[in-house]
């Protein structure tokens, strides 16, 4: 994990370890382990800043730090830097997945990637803009634009773990099911619909067909698993006074 | 901004009011406002959670609070449950991402959607989970993947306003200015070559072609504005010894 071309997290003059400590537990989350510090206001090393990191400490005693943001960027070929703040510059704006792209590309090309973060109350100084390749601007909402610093260290960081890590959009999680199959449906279904005409359920048969239809649908909806057919069998039982007690019992021990 | 079809946020049973006000800071980040607390550990109001809403204060004056679940999520039609954990349970899981398209859909669709969060240490309780439609997990490094609560609000929340916020991918920041001409630039190259013609810079004359090339491409990727153009010009005159003092005074008072 600790890959020399993830990108280093910097962070310029922070102010509460709590948030050196909540950045480092956010870069972990996004499998990132690179810290490096410039000029930490409360000193070095930070109790607080431990604290905060909630078992990311790996992170923080890695942590390097440096007297001057172009000291800490050194060895680096492509910085960006994190700003809210419009800035009177010509400058390159990226969004987070924008630069979570370019710093995946750079660092698949062997280049040494970084992003640079500013303290709490004012951001990155005017000076340290020009030292990175391009800005990133988080685009939130306009009206309440002030991010805490380890919340935008998670964004900026989270779009970067996404264009490494695929994910699967949608699943269904079925643990060590598996999925029913059409014939264990269709035995459910008919003993269902067989229930419900001794129920009384289709009052005409015209729209039988159309209520097959319907409660067929719904079922099929719930994507059920073996498991949850045995158990809607059950139910069923449970529900259907025709039924007799002694199978009932049988079916309820079944596992569930 | 206060659109009923935008998802409320619903924190079950919060523990720390810091929290609580980080994450309707980071709801306000997202343009959510909706806040709901099901029995808050330390009640409610909670001083602690204003402090930490950094401003957010609206979002946590208007927050609802409710004493189960199932009462903070009654008039909803779609609720999502936010969990980390792998749970026992036959279930769809979304990514944030694909969580945030289809609360946007659903909303467009006017139906009132929900995101529920658990408590900091355990979160939500396996019998919250069934009152959901889905679970969303935030694919983060399986090897440390608690996220913190508010840090978790801002990424979901964040997923749900890039599905409405448009944003350019990647532009160039030009302030008032406004990019220079095709034969501003061609003035500007030519000048500086022959300003390195006088100065020896073209060693042999096969050379001088790939050299004057390079050096037009090199200064056409930094896409310089009218401005910036007007500087070069001023640049190259002071650098250039050849050029009078004169010269390179009148050229030093332009604005820059």
């Amino acid at each position: 994990m600790n890959n020399s071309f993830d990108p280093v997290i910097i962070l310029v003059e922070p102010q509460l370890g709590e948030n050196i400590g909540a950045a480092a537990r956010a870069m972990l989350n996004c499998g990132l382990t690179r810290m490096r510090i410039v000029r930490p206001r409360d000193g070095w090393p930070n109790e607080r800043a431990v604290a905060a990191a909630s078992g990311a400490d790996a992170v923080i005693q890695g942590a390097e730090i440096f007297d001057s943001t172009s000291a800490a960027i050194a060895d680096l070929n492509f910085v960006v830097a994190t700003t809210a703040r419009q800035r009177d510059m010509v400058k390159t704006i990226l969004t987070p997945e924008a630069a979570a792209e370019e710093l995946h590309a750079r660092a698949a090309a062997e280049q040494r990637v970084g992003i640079l973060f500013g303290p709490e109350r004012t951001g990155l100084m005017n000076d340290d803009i020009p030292l990175a390749d391009a800005v990133v601007t988080v685009p939130v909402n306009p009206a309440f634009s002030s991010i805490n610093l380890a919340q935008s260290v998670l964004l900026i960081g989270y779009c970067w773990w996404r264009t490494r890590v695929q994910a699967e959009d949608r699943r269904l999680d079925i643990g060590n099911g598996r999925p029913a199959t059409k014939i264990e449906l269709d035995n459910l279904f008919q003993r269902l619909e067989i229930a419900l005409e001794e129920g009384g359920f289709y009052t005409t048969e015209q729209q039988r067909p159309t209520m097959v239809r319907n409660m067929r649908n719904l079922l099929q909806r719930a994507q059920m698993t073996e498991q949850e057919v045995r158990t809607f069998h059950g139910v069923i039982v449970a529900l259907n006074g025709t039924a007799g007690k002694a199978k009932a019992a049988k079916e309820k021990r079944r596992p569930r």
